[in-house]
């Protein structure tokens, strides 16, 4: 097998981070109440729009109008549980992405045991490591699965990317974890291939995060940083900085 | 009739603004949790204090201790239903407005429905043109509605108000919509008249957003700078920036 | 009796807050939907961590994990309620600090009855002059009370410790008093003495409000100041800042 193309992995990233700057997109989330406001914005500030509405009545309608959705499990009760069986389905009748972020799935059994019911819809699922650990199953093999850490993996197919951008600052600001899940979500509106939106949003996320680090003076001040990065970051900033790499 | 007088309805507003900011008053608002912590920031620059229970056990201690009520149907389940419901009837038990930021009712047919249901206690209705569109029926003549857009409309009797401030930042932080349905609901306690509060809390909005665009270096900049535009803007700076014209 | 030390009152106080940020520790909080974003973000910036499910199916893995129980009563409901008491429950059995804010507790009469029902449990209350007179009862000896005001006060055992740091800006940014509770909960994870947990809270927040007074243009820029400073802000201006007195 020829040496996968590094260079061209960026560029497709790159180019699916332009398209939802230039045309945007419509996500629908289902995420915990702690990271809603904060990963509303990061969607606004990156050119896409988003509902959230979790009440198994309208999901169905919202789900209807979205261009992918995302599934966090941060807040999890029967009612947001009985909307994602819905979701999930409105989704696959439709052909739209889904993504799954299983938080704190090694802490929950009851998160366990409704990730895996959720697992097999998944085309993505974003964790740290004891999270992803938690979740990988054979059944999982068609997914993408981005493993968030000091160094960021994805792993499709047989192959595994490394990106190594990123600033410890991004772990001293709630949900920058749950904003990255709903941002690779809709990036797959933008790009054919799953591995391309995960890629694009890791560098997307890190690269600013490393912009905010230099100019903030804290953890308050970089948390508007990030937005304001991730608004303005041109895409030469974003090829210039990214450390990709196949592993 | 005599042309309506542009300048009184500014001085009014500015009168309604200063006010609030000299006084205070009390909202009880029943929003979204996307929404909630940005629309209580929001108000508290503005000089009001805001209570935002949902529970239906609990709803009536607070509309009872409340200068006005702003409804806003972005989150919507059965505990919220009952809760609109029971503050609604004692809202108008102590003759407070109540407000209905009818949020996607074009997309949620639950939403639509509910909001039919509420509309004939309203006397303000804040919303964009898709869902202004859904919600105007016969019944709601008696009301003042809202219309934000590039150009914002106020609409009461038979007359219409265009008001040309603003920026497109505002669309690029989530929930600047819904807290401008909150003051315009806790301005009407502060001016015998429903239009005036509609026409304060839009050029207070608008015009603390060009403010904010022309310091903010992205969309979480502009967010900071936005609540202390608010705060700080001066009653002089209002009245020169307004774009006010009766159609 | 001795007139108790001052000076070891503060050092001890600034040991805590040394420690939190040196060691870390682990927070779990049942808090309001409008203030969870903001509390998560104060307790990231102090070198806590946190997690705030309310479901009562998890509730019992997730304070099995923590280090104390944060109970705030600004969003109650059934399962709230249901949650709150399986989190006592288990809080107790591994004998870490419970404490509670009774949030608009003399507002809410469901709020007042449930407060009673937790407060047996509670080591440490904090509220405002209105809430902890609804809950201050015989019951209640035991237990530390923290009243904030313009001068707040600590009651423990027969004694009382008056701190006159603060601004009022603090006032102007939601929910910076239910992040206080959230600190003084996970400070009782580092210090032996409930009211020095209190007292080092108590001062970290309101200096650190201090100085982000001193830097911000309004109570947009005061939020990120004040995350900013209690990051950054060092021991030593703590203690030369430190207004504290034995009443």
């Amino acid at each position: 097998m020829a040496e996968p193309d590094r260079s061209q992995l960026i560029e497709e990233a790159i180019a699916s981070i332009a398209s939802l700057r230039k045309e945007g997109a419509h996500l629908h989330s289902i995420t915990n109440t702690v990271a809603q406001n904060f990963t509303a914005n990061v969607l606004l500030a990156c050119g896409a729009t988003v509902s959230m509405t979790s009440n198994p009545e309208e999901i169905e309608d919202f789900v209807g109008k979205a261009d992918a959705l995302h599934i966090n499990l941060g807040t999890l009760d029967d009612a947001r549980m009985q909307s994602i069986r819905r979701a999930v389905s409105k989704a696959n009748e439709r052909q739209i992405t889904i993504t799954l972020d299983p938080v704190m799935v090694h802490v929950s059994v009851l998160r366990l045991s409704f990730a895996h019911e959720v697992l097999g819809n998944t085309s993505i699922v974003k964790g740290n490591s004891s999270e992803i650990k938690c979740v990988t199953t054979p059944g999982l093999q068609k997914a993408c699965i981005v493993e968030t850490g000091e160094t960021d993996r994805v792993f499709f197919d047989d192959q595994t990317v490394l990106i190594s951008n990123g600033h410890p600052m991004l772990s001293k600001v709630i949900a920058t974890g749950c904003a990255l899940g709903a941002l690779i979500t809709i990036l797959t509106a933008k790009t054919p291939d799953k591995k391309t939106a995960c890629v694009a949003a890791l560098l997307w996320v890190s690269i600013a995060g490393e912009i905010a680090a230099e100019r903030a003076a804290g953890p308050g001040s970089f948390q508007y940083e990030l937005l304001d990065a991730l608004a303005t970051i041109s895409l030469d900033d974003i090829r210039e900085r990214a450390k990709v790499e196949y592993e």
